[in-house]
């Protein structure tokens, strides 16, 4: 007997953990797809095979879950690869550079380019340039970018990629390296998209490491300005028309009536790495926040709508798709969680003016602040993969802001890899969201900002 | 009269900051020569163009900082140089691996190498397994290394590169991929030598960044141990037998008699950076110092001499061809600089038993505390380029160990770049090496230790 009650209490103990191992399994299911999506699928380049690979991996993560509705919504898009990425100092020094090809960058052919920098301090400095300074030249564009915690650097040093290849084509520059738009000191260079206007050819155009920037820059110092002679082989293609895609899932509301709460990440990435940061862990955020609200029991009122966006790096593709599909279907909110996976600092909203959202505001605000998350009088803007759906529709929007210290430091380079990633601060994300997602679901009041003014 | 005496103490005022900005180019040395080194030559491979042209670089620089008998002393060392390198893991997971060819790899050929990993925990693991558990196979060991101030993670670290391909290719591994011995979290792989016995036919041999190490290590988790099939290929080629060279040059004493001081640092470098750490600082270091102590217009009783040495990455030639060229010719006490530009923190002695020794310590010891270096009752062993005239000759030795908590972040990796030089640490080490030569060079002192007991 006494065997058996034992035997009673051990199974007892087991049943009585369950619940716990359940809650656990919750609590890492943001980890769980920022791992799965960094390891058993990695770089998840917009257009090729590996975002379609990723693709299969979220509708079979999703449907793991429990989401209803989960599904692919395909769209084509014009797509650009990498090829080969060579650059060196020949004259009048040697050595060998780090450089990555920016998106859409035009091709040197298999014959690399030879030809002489011509310098500029900044994106400033090579729009005011004579074109006889430019013409004929590489230009080097040499910004440097300080890290902020809102990531406000971005603005300053962006410019140089966004623009500066355009900007230096029309001047007749055979060529454009910038110093990365990024704020680490390791040999790894910043991609991204740059776009050239209509009728522009595009010039290849590449972005330097910051410790090569350093050496060019200290080259011109040493040799007293003289030209210095690079040779630059950059090889991407475009290869037409190609496949992308959102991957969709509802946690359905109570009310189908009301309009639902849209969250959002991207499931693409740049080919350089495994893309923890950028957007991996945004995807595991949103999806474990709505997860732990769904195991929480209580059906929230309001649907929530998860769109893993497709296709963001190279022109928000998979956000403009989204809008342009539910154009007509009206949003309640819209969120996104784009920024790596820091902790999340600051909330700021985008609502109507009413007593109600009055009233919303101080309960979000007190809500998240137990997680150390400050008020802000900044506005909302939103992320690039709800951009067009918020304007299309004028939508409300709330951000959870993360800590943007260290997002430059990794953004668009190899080094964004899972082990970057916090798991304290991960699981902040979650906490804060599912927070303001168990709030605001469960609203009934009037979110529409009315026409755009 | 009133403005001419202004001129006459305007022209005072000038000539009394003259010796100030006399002092500070002083200073600057050991940053010149760093700056000089890894922007004006770059990486410094051994028997190649680029380390000829680093000693030419280094004759030129030596002669105008003003010292005597600057000369290159060269000899014929196999070269071995990097082809193309790249690793993807292609089942069942698909994803792209950074990898570097360690020193002496085997070449896959140019058609890649496919073969199913075997997991090695660390290179104990390694040596213990029996042959069907590597026959065949790609072997993968997974050590990782921690962060020390006195770098004694090499210790543990280190035998898997230095030893791993060996035992592998003795086993039968096709061929053989480590993490890399190194403690950043970096895309950065870390290159350095290994060797193969006699008889033993080289088989290709990489290291994995530490990120691309944990990609697979959690691949292996989330497959449940099942076989990931990796793609290699390296290239390298051995291209026979090289020219490198010493650089010397001394600081006369005013005894020729006495056995001269021998201070030393490397010249060469791998080929994927720069080397600011490892080991231009060194010779900047010592230069500077050594330069200080001539500036300071009181010839030493002892001549100093310095050696650049050659090809130390690649077998410590330069070392063994200084050992081979000066056995002859006495020697008081052997010093080197080569773990990177962070402080000294210790000092340690290898020196004889006698009254005038313990002097001599406490002297030293307490000159140094100034500067922040503790003292240390571990013997000193010297360094690589040193090695073999202390073998030789039993030389007396006097390490001053410098802070190597970061130096295995950068060691062999393209990221051992100018901007990780923290001037103010690196002018420590020349305050803290002139003081110890400024003793022992005017030291009358028998420094000798006998033959070998």
């Amino acid at each position: 007997m006494t065997y058996k009650l034992s035997l009673a209490a051990a199974l007892a103990a087991l049943t009585a953990t369950a619940p716990l191992s359940a809650v656990s399994t919750t609590e890492d299911v943001a980890w769980d797809i920022t791992e799965g999506l960094t390891t058993e699928v990695g770089q998840r380049m917009p257009g090729t095979e590996a975002e379609a690979r990723a693709r299969k991996w979220a509708l079979s993560k999703l449907e793991s879950l429990g989401f209803s509705n989960v599904r692919e919504e395909n769209f084509m898009m014009p797509t650009w690869v990498r090829g080969e990425e060579t650059a060196e100092v020949i004259a009048p020094f040697q050595q060998k550079l780090h450089i990555t090809a920016l998106g859409n960058s035009g091709s040197t052919g298999a014959e690399p380019l030879e030809g002489e920098i011509a310098y500029f301090e900044d994106f400033q400095a090579l729009s005011d340039a004579p074109i006889d300074e430019v013409q004929g030249k590489i230009a080097f564009v040499d910004h440097k970018m300080f890290r902020a915690q809102d990531g406000s650097g971005y603005g300053f040093a962006g410019p140089a990629r966004w623009f500066g290849p355009n900007v230096a084509a029309k001047k007749g520059a055979r060529a454009i390296i910038i110093r990365s738009v990024g704020t680490d000191f390791h040999r790894n260079p910043h991609t991204g998209n740059t776009n050239f206007e209509n009728g522009v050819t595009p010039i290849p155009a590449g972005a330097l490491s910051n410790p090569d920037a350093d050496t060019l820059y200290r080259m011109r110092k040493l040799t007293w300005g003289k030209p210095l002679q690079v040779r630059l082989k950059l090889t991407p293609r475009n290869i037409g028309e190609q496949q992308s895609g959102n991957v969709i899932t509802e946690l359905p509301g109570r009310d189908q009536a009301l309009p639902p709460i849209l969250i959002a990440c991207h499931l693409d990435s740049w080919d350089l790495a495994p893309s923890a940061f950028d957007d991996a862990a945004g995807c595991g955020i949103i999806t474990a926040a709505a997860k732990k609200l769904k195991d929480q029991g209580n059906q929230p009122l309001r649907t929530i709508r998860l769109l893993w966006a497709g296709a963001e790096e190279v022109g928000l593709w998979g956000g403009k798709e989204y809008a342009r599909k539910y154009a007509n279907q009206p949003h309640a909110v819209a969120m996104e969680s784009d920024f790596g996976a820091d902790r999340v600092w600051r909330i700021e909203f985008r609502l109507p003016e009413s007593e109600a959202m009055t009233a919303l505001k101080q309960q979000l605000t007190q809500a998240v602040s137990r997680f150390g998350v400050a008020a802000s009088a900044i506005p909302a803007t939103g992320g690039a993969d709800i951009r067009d759906i918020i304007r299309t529709q004028n939508l409300a929007i709330i951000d959870l802001q993360q800590d943007g210290t260290r997002y430059f430091d990794l953004h668009h380079t190899p080094d964004d890899t899972l082990d970057k990633i916090d798991r304290k601060q991960l699981r902040q994300n979650v906490d804060v969201w599912t927070a303001v997602l168990g709030i605001i679901a469960n609203s009934d009041a009037d979110f529409s900002m009315g026409e755009y003014q």
